[in-house]
């Protein structure tokens, strides 16, 4: 069924590198071209550090749960770069400002011990404590990163900097810049999301069906507008009711109900 | 009488877990079919968790005293899952902010310990330390909280976390957000409130009916919208006087009067 | 004399509980039939604790110098429960706010070693070090204080909290409620002026009427409007002037006329 | 001349306490009978405080340079208390906040190793470090002494406390207050000005109504309003000028136009 | 080809100053007059230092990637001075403020080890951990850098300071100032852009037009305004992707539309 | 020739006292009578403390860059007293709050030794670490130096402050005051301008005729308004220039455009 689906397809990413593998859960589903295009635009970036420019940082920024992380981790896993590391809040609860700093420095200057790198540094805001509120955000950790994606590598070592975000602009008024940028859109059209559907196996073409007639109906909407990752959520939890096309229907619409705007 | 039931069902909350059981005073009383519908959605938060999202995070929100906790640690308790955990700020009076998220940390790190897990994090924004006035609150609290939210449980591993709140809007502004969400109401109607008073045990028919009365006469109001807690606190001290229904009738009409918007 | 009167009655404050008696100056005046309610509803509180809810906090909210320390120092002491404390700044002078804090939370360990405890916490916007410029306060006091006025207290232990506060409406900005509010007034009526003049016993019945209508010639007003802590300070100060009336009115009527408004 | 009689009135506020006299320089003109009602307000609080109340405290207040700290020094000298002490900020120059707090306090519990006390607590703001830009202030001492100046003393033990402001509105602002005031007013009138310069000696009397009638013509204005320091030091410079009268009317004439606004 | 040709030019960069020279990639292009022009200006510091002020400081400033740091590092390395030294934020990933400060102090004791020496403060902005959220910024190196500026040299010791900046605004607000200023502009007019496409060698001359065709297409605009470090970024990528020319034309469109004024 | 001239200079300054000698380059150039009037104004005030006011304090203020600390120094090197000291941020890079203030107060208790002393506080706000962004400051050094300021000296000890600043405004809002003032002026007009040239013995009469002449046709303005520090900077880099007084035009004109406020 659809959660074993899931769980069979883990060892893909992890097989590389099994520090990103661990957190990332799923596959990637091709719902739209745009997929294609974004890991395209990923070879490219990749082939530039492999052949020309010793150091470069592109940001993968789109809305909450449209797939950032995933993406930057299947980029980073298909370069086949000896270091490949992923730099994240997680790994750092209960850090001081300082220890995130070292922490961080240390990963690019292992880095610098391989060739040919790869540093997904996911989340950025959340690395940056950053919170809209004051705004407050770590400044000591902002600071750190723009100098380390402005240093020139060492003699003979190439880095590529896959960075992650959902608050482009955020960042921006941060003077937190990439070289390169990758957009990321969400779930939009009704097709993509009878592709995820369908792609999950958890419904059948009726039941399929009737659920995006009824979020249309609740919403008023032709457009979804939702994260690939709430899109999954929902559906897990939605297997568990005995009207799974009906709670599904009501999870979906209360998402598109609640869509935050993006930019 | 009232108070001695009160304190008999407590051993009912207590029995699965302790460390919960002592932080709830009496039952849950199904004044409104809408306290089946939040125990039920709590129901299916779990089986998600239990057969096939490792990590689910739910909030529990709503007006000040209309009941989350006690509704947050009986959706935990009848998991009958092997780790059951409240995380308050009461137990933690007097910690630095590195000691609150060491101790937050190491109770997610303990959930590991077991196959199956639920935490109960009560009351998020008084963990947060957060004060409208400023505003004001631990960045370093919230930040971990959000971190281990998002965190992939380790292998085989799986835990539902359900926090409360009566400050959803700020939470949404300070970008902690839960996967899923249940809303908790007021004692709204009339119907509602007689539904409590007679349950109490405490009221004759007819006092009952003077006190709901002298409560519309004095308001000139026929919605109640007042927590719980609030109602059950006002029965207790108005069992303390002569004229009980009378004291409860302007208990009540001043807390309706004092009724705070909540969205 | 009158002062003499006041050092008299000093110790019929200090019998059950010489930590409270210490600090207070004087005796209580009924000028009024609202400082028989305001008693009333103290013991109605203080039964509640003993036989029915085991924890409950009570605000004695008020204008400066209206009385409040006086009143709930009466009301824990007229409990005789057996322990009896009072939480005041005066005593935390070049504490730090952890210290502040431990100092708090001590006490309320303390407390339940008692079956049934009283818990005056003096002043609560001075124990926050509020000042309405930035504004600034401690919000590790603040915090402290709402976990602990939360927190169900050990099995077969029963706290009553008197908390006192000139700054109602700041508390409630600062997210700090109790469950139950006394309100104490001014003195409000030449009447009520009178009546403390008289049970002074050191103006001639002459010199009380002169000294009330010079106070309504300076100010226009027969409103009076001033604590009665105010009054009494300025009945002091008034005795060591050769023309003790005129003294007196000259005080009132500076006070009248800085009277700040109270919510 | 004016100088030496300066130097020689000198030992007069240094007889009954060093300690205060060390930081006063000259004696009191009584320009006005302002200043005996001054005086006479402080012996009302000595005696108010040495028979009836055992703890009162006084804000003595007005613009800058008009006098505050000597005519408190003289109030507290003249109260021939066993226990004189100044508490300024000049004698804790580079002391951390709690170490300010500490010693303030020290003071209080010396004093209160004697009978009957008085200490100065000279200029507020000053021992506050308050600047208006922020505005900034140092909390800790603040609260400590709004604490202490509440504080009942010691059993058998009286103390006046006179505090000196030239920020009257910004100390209620920051909710500290005295249960007394005394206002001490800039020299207003040109007679106010001629009894000075009179008293001092420097002027011939031609010399002297030559420099008023400049001053006149210059500002277009018959008020002075002006404090006693400033006008004392102006006397001083001009001594050195060989056109004393003209520099002397320059002077006044500059710190006029500079006038600032008290309230 | 392009690419081997910047690999090339580098060691003329290291040879004066190794130091300088690994943080520099690539040549000076002199796609405009006004490069040679800001070199002149660069050498007529040099000389003033070296025949008649001990101390000179130099603001570089420009927009974004104008190319600021390599035209002060080429003015530091043709000085020939025997000390040369960059100052950098890269440097400092992780010190304190404290550290950083007494870093940038010791660089300017080196430097007065000879008699003459040159100064490269790259990127003060940085160097400030300066934020436009807040604002923020490191004031303890801010006034350390406006005090080192400022002080004479020792005897016989002569030093040039060059620092640059993309924030002159900001740098004047926050009272930096150098004594002279040379401003760097961007790559404005296509006759510039052909210049450095040429000069890289990686166009053929139908493919530079047609790019620069494209590129004036999509913006509709002719003036380019983007910075020499974007446009050389953009062709090292472009030089990866088959259709050279059209993706070098897509990257410098987003350039031209996200263009940032510079003030 | 010029330069020379200004090297030959320097030992007047570092006769009496070496200390601010290594501080000021170059002589006092008499262009306009208000500098001796302000020489004047600096005798006055050495007078009064010689011989009447034991404690005084002055400050210098004016535009950046017109003289301020040269004339401030020329005035304590003129008293001849024993104890000449500047206190200066150049001195104290790196320095603590807290070590800034320790030094400030030891330099005081050292011209304490002295009978005579006076004190050059050199740069009040670069002292204060002030920035108009914020604004922020060092509350810490503005404290004590109101507080040094203000006390008075020991028996027999005599001391004059020159307080030197471009931000009176400022000042007066952060409190920080002195007993006098003395204003600086610009070089205002073209007589004072040539006078400054002629001085500096670097143009022939046509040269500086024809630079002024540019000058004005550049600016459209007769007036000059640029402090004497930045001419004689602009002579400096100008003598470096093959057209010494077209370049001096050109770096005359921009500061002249630069012009900024001063109050
Ligand atoms: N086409 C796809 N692109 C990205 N993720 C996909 C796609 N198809 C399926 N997925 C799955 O969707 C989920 C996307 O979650 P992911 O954490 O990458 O989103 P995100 O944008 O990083 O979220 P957040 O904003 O919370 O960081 C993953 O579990 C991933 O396996
Ligand atoms: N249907 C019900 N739902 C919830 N609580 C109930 C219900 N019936 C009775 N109760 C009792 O009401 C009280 C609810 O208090 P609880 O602390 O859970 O409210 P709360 O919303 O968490 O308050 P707060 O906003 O202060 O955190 C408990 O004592 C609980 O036993
Ligand atoms: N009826 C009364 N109620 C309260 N206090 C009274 C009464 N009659 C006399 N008093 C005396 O008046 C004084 C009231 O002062 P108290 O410190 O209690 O006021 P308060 O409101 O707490 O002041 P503050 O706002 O400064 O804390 C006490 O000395 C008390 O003995
Ligand atoms: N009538 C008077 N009242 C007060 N001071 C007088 C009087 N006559 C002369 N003096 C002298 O005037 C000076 C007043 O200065 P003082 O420091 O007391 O003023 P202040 O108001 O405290 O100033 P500041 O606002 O700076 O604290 C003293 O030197 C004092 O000797
Ligand atoms: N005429 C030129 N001027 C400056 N740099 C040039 C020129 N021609 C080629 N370059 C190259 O362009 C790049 C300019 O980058 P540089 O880091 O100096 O820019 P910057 O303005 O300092 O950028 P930033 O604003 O990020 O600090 C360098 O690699 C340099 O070798
Ligand atoms: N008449 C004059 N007055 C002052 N300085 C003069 C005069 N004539 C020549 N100079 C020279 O001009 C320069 C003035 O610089 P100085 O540092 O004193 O100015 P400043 O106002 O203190 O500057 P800043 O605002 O930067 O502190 C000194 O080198 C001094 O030798
Ligand atoms: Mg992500
Ligand atoms: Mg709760
Ligand atoms: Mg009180
Ligand atoms: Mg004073
Ligand atoms: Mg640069
Ligand atoms: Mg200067």
């Amino acid at each position: 069924d659809f959660i074993d689906a899931l769980e069979e397809v883990k060892p893909l990413f992890g097989v590389a590198e099994e520090e990103l593998g661990k957190r990332i859960r799923g596959d990637i589903i091709y719902y739209s071209r745009y997929i294609n295009d974004i890991l395209e635009e990923g070879r490219l970036a990749i082939n530039t550090v492999r052949k020309s420019k010793p150091i470069l940082s592109v940001l993968v920024h789109g809305p909450p749960g449209s797939g950032k992380t995933a993406l930057a981790a299947k980029m980073a896993i298909d370069s086949a770069f000896p270091f490949i590391k992923l730099i994240s809040a997680e790994d750092m609860v209960g850090f001081t400002e300082m220890q995130k700093v070292q922490q961080i420095d240390k990963t690019f200057r292992d880095a610098y011990k391989s060739a040919l790198g790869v540093i997904v540094i996911d989340n950025i805001e959340l690395l940056l404590d950053w919170v809209p509120i004051g705004p407050r955000f770590s400044n000591g950790v902002l600071q750190a990163l723009i100098a380390l994606l402005d240093k020139q590598p060492p003699k003979d070592r190439r880095l590529l900097i896959l960075a992650t975000t959902s608050q482009r602009t955020v960042l921006e008024q941060l003077n937190f810049r990439c070289e390169e940028e990758i957009a990321v859109p969400n779930v939009n059209t009704q097709e993509e999301l009878a592709h995820v559907l369908r792609h999950s196996g958890a419904f059948s073409e009726e039941d399929q069906q009737r659920a995006i007639r009824e979020i249309q109906d609740t919403t008023g909407d032709t457009e979804v507008g939702v994260g690939i990752k709430r899109i999954l959520t929902g559906l897990e939890i939605s297997t568990q009711d005995q009207d799974m096309p009906g709670r599904f229907a009501r999870i979906m619409s209360r998402a598109i109900a609640a869509r935050t705007s993006f930019a």
